[in-house]
């Protein structure tokens, strides 16, 4: 019998789609869930999915490998999506597209199916990853293709004995990972409404922080963050840890008007404590270990990353080769940032690194300084010099 | 006799200058100070400058001139160099320069002259500024040409009847205006060290500000912001009266390892409560009335112009065209943002427009979705097809 | 009666789908016929077209104002597609658009339609037109929607009283006007088979060209041609003036596999002798009178430009806002240039303008350069300092 | 004694050099000569160096070396500064200096030494790729330090013995290697002149090519070129081969008012056959094998790339960069290009690959059409949605 790998996530949508797809396709069902820093219970997903009929079900803990090949990537790339989003749900979907792919061929299967729905972007990630990794496996959107509502769902599950979740129903739309968690719906939808508490878990309100400051001291290796305050970690043990630390001090919220793929502008918020702490802190270092030209040009590139695997193209040439620009720059970005925590403020107040271009000595306004200023005259002359001819040539009106 | 006239700020620098020019150059020298929002008496300068030397010195409040003409244009830019500085002092250089130059034609001088040192970015901005309105006149930098060390210019000083400064000498130095405050030199040179709070004067310390949050509603024209709270103010009074309400909550502050035009890295601390929190704001605006095609590309023209403008082109051709293209952007940036202060925060929290982009229609995932989920099929089919004929094409691994 | 207004050509396809759209919408036709330059005999189309059914035929000429208002404007953009295709077909799609739109007004229609498949670019582009010049209107396109083969068509219009072409079918798919001939299909399918030449019309094959030069000088103010050798035009005189002088030189043909917006690569043929001649002049032109900082900058403008029209955002605010940025610069682009036709070469031999920045006194090598040679030993010092400092802290291999 | 090594051509500036330095630093010169493909006569000038006063004089033929690790790599990036330099000279002076340092190192030696001229690129060009490669070596530039004007020079030259060239000067000035050949001076300084028969060497005029043309079909691999109608060759050869190919049938010639980096625009002439006809071959073939995204971002990179290479930063961490970027996409650019020469014309006629993305049976306007022509209007419908939201809330005039 011909078989679909669906990625299986335990709610309602995934779970009715075990029993549609065998349905509608006359297949077996192979579900397969990832716990990327949920905090997902893997065995009762598991056995869950076998009950409502799943053939069987595929879990893999994947943390350490989502920090260490998808987020870490994303970090050296600064990557922030319109300026704002660390892009961690769209770094998700490849990987989980990866396993779903390889799960495919081991077991036969002819398609593979996630539970987006038709207006988000997470259904352009997944079906172009899996174009990326295997063109010729059909993917399925059971959401996308269904047109039932969620009450249709509901009903449908209950003929079905597929269990469906009771009490008060999340106001929220959740999707969370160890490098990001999302929230939408419900009152967000307005976007002059602040998002009230109850939206945030990672983090707590800024006024309910401590009191006292925290400093944090983070050491990067070409790039990588490695240790915190002098303390090695792996990739996921040190996120999970900033994350904490720095959602404790109510550090990490984003609040945005933001540009989806297909066409509309939706209100998302986002708690992000670890990430956006990292890409400051890393950023700040990049400031003092790459020369100017390499920074200013790296900006780009940092754009067009986000704005790629926001779109889908985790898997592609284009990233590939913007990863290996960004690889070669990263190794010189090794040393120590310091980040003051407070109140919802993380201000980077200092940084070293073996590989400092700053140079006091050319720096300096006080004793020492081996600055040749009168070449500042030949410069200011050449670097001058098209302004002046312009300004000779055509009286112009500033 | 021929005349110079000087960019004078009342300081050491620029007195010794009055002297040292017509002995250099044997010639009268007319100052000028404007008046950006540093709280100079300019009575007092004034008398000064003649009573050093000077023929006269002409005085001038610029402030709303600088707001309006100049930090307002930049606003709508977002510029912030390396994205962070939103190169306050980078914007009063060319006005001084166009006053100096006005006053020079009227005077008849064959020269201005300023006094910057040969290690700074204003050098160059003053230099270029002349050089693209009056490419004719010759400009002297004093502190740049002569040798003396700040030793030398108080023996000087004080041969000369030149008034010294007394007392314990501030261990920074710094510059402002109403878009912001530059504070460098002293213990700001080692880049590990936090700064001091000493180092602040517009912004007081997160930890002392109040314990209450405060919401600041900003209302924008175009681009341009117009009202606090409903209440219309002149752009200076405007910026004023942020300045005073961010500082007072802590917010403000920026810590940055920048690159100079002159090849080097420094360490450079700011204040610019009222000048990050209208960008902050601005950006939001734009992030619901701008379409995605427009923001991403703007992102591409706000580096450019911030990059440019701290490296002295304000009065270029570039900088018009880039002006053009901001301004045609900005006629649906109109509406209101809300802003939540508290100590050291400030975060947009909800923002309207008549000019909206933002469709809670298309949006929603409640009753009432409009969004045709179809068509998300037919788009992914051929936004994902390049990538589908590579893989076909290329086995590549990923 | 309901009323769809029709982008007729007199072709098959529209002729078809006129007696269609009757049908399948029980609706009025109303047609529309432009000549961009392709030569039609708009009185003829205009009887053929109520003799089909249409209720009425609109016909423009509009090749003064498709120069003037769009070629020209992507002329002072320098655009080209890829770096090699002028969007002379891309252009021509919005002004169409901007017919029906003011046609459906008139006449009270509820729809526009037009004759393109599902594969090509000029969907996007018609649709995209109509959606930002009339949102409420709806766009039919009877190609994309019915499911007819040519043969189909061909007895459609046999049953249906539709004049059929007879004898041997042009081989090619042609799509002409003043800014260029686009052909496709057939033998040109093959991308390592060389264009035949009866696939060209309008340029003669170099091999059969004059054996005599021809030199054209080529007269610009403010970024638009305005004269040929002197002698005033206006713009579409111009443009078929410079088509048949540089096509019968054999200059302008371009071979290319080109990028589409639905996400295949076509290999496209074009014959543009005015469009790439005039692009060309006016690059020599820019480069004379443009300062670095503009021209290289415009380059980036440039790219986005040529690429947004052929992807269909003519009606759009980023083509606005580039056209902005692009007119600004054009301030100064007067003056002549001179090109030398020989056997499918178009050279640039020489150029001059009032707003000339090479300055001979600087350039020289010769007496009397006025060039500070010293100058370039600071400015080489600062602009090298970041390397300098980079090769001291970092000993990296080359 | 302390040593200099000189950048040695056996021109009369460098000639009277080594004279002018054992005066000036009172120390021993080292020269070094290296043939990029000019031509020279190594013995001879090595002997003459020698009798000059240059205490010995090394000699390397870097042909190879310069095409495989200098041109080939720009190459890739398909490199051509402000759109049409193919940067010949400057790949050159990286290489030369690399050798200077080497030389330095074994020799001892405090200082390297080259004849550049205050005003031009190459000046740079050295200075910074000594910085980059042994910060601190000084480098010493006699031509730009001494006042002797060429008359001088002469006197100077006759009082030491060295010998004056005589006989009627070259009324250009002229620098050449393999990748291609630039002619500065005279005549040419008149930007409105056309350049004048005897201005080139390498290039037979159009008029004077053969009336019957060639074709040439070049082989790449992976980016590079290693065949010539199916001929493996080294790269010096290749190059070597299809300049005169090229440059017998007129093609190659170049014409452009340049910005160079020292602020100045200056007229200059090229010979670039090989350079010009591999790019264009190049490009075809990426054309073929590139995604879209991968060939419209790498636009950006190939302009940074000419740029910087242009201005000096041949061994800078940004290029490194670039190259890693360029190097990562070329894995696929492997295929032949067709190539029709004739009277000044190199235009690709066809081009195949194995990792061609062009698929008929998507682009075919004929049967076996596999294009899913519905999937376009979900396509248009979601590409077009921001334009039609932002024409509903903006009615907006174009």
């Amino acid at each position: 019998m011909k078989k679909v790998v669906l990625a299986y996530s335990g709610g309602l949508d995934t779970s009715v789609a075990i029993k549609w797809l065998k349905e509608k396709y006359d297949c077996e069902v192979v579900a397969f869930c990832a716990d990327l820093g949920e905090g997902k219970d893997l065995d009762y997903i598991k056995e869950k999915a076998v009950r409502i009929g799943a053939e069987k079900c595929y879990v893999a803990d994947v943390k350490e490998e989502f920090i260490k090949d998808y987020a870490f990537k994303a970090l050296k790339a600064n990557a922030l999506y319109e300026g704002v989003y660390p892009i961690s749900t769209a770094l998700s979907r490849p990987l989980i597209a990866k396993y779903l792919v390889e799960i495919a061929k081991k077991e036969g299967a002819f398609a593979v199916a996630h539970g987006c729905t038709g207006k988000g972007n997470d259904q352009v990630r997944f079906d172009l990853s899996v174009a990326a990794l295997a063109p010729e496996l059909k993917v399925i959107a059971p959401v996308r293709e269904w047109t039932m509502s969620r009450e249709g769902e509901i009903d449908y599950a209950a003929k079905n004995g597929i269990p469906v979740p009771v009490g008060k129903e999340n106001p929220f739309s959740i999707d969370q990972n160890l490098w990001g968690r999302s929230i939408e719906c419900g009152i967000l939808e307005d976007p002059w409404v602040e998002p009230p508490e109850e939206a945030f878990e990672w983090t707590i309100s800024p006024e309910k922080a401590p009191d006292e400051p925290a400093y944090v001291e983070i050491t990067f290796e070409k790039g990588t963050p490695v240790a915190v305050d002098g303390k090695e970690m792996t990739p996921a043990e040190l996120v999970a840890n900033l994350n904490k630390i720095a959602g404790s001090h109510g550090f990490g919220r984003i609040d945005h008007v933001e540009d989806r793929l297909v066409g509309i502008k939706s209100r998302e918020v986002y708690e992000c404590p670890a990430s956006l702490l990292l890409i400051e802190a890393h950023r700040h270092l990049e400031s003092l270990t790459l020369p100017r030209e390499v920074l200013h040009f790296k900006y780009i590139i940092e754009q067009k990353y986000a704005e790629i695997i926001y779109n889908g193209l985790w898997f592609s040439p284009l990233k590939k080769a913007l990863d290996a620009f960004i690889e070669e720059t990263q190794e010189v970005v090794s040393g120590t940032v310091r980040v003051k925590l407070y109140k919802g403020n993380a201000t980077v107040v200092g940084r070293k690194s073996p590989h400092s271009l700053y140079d006091v000595k050319l720096a300096t306004y006080a004793e020492g300084d081996l600055f040749d200023h009168k070449a500042a005259v030949g410069f200011i002359a050449l670097w001058g010099l098209p302004t002046k001819v312009y300004a000779q040539v055509n009286k112009k009106e500033y």
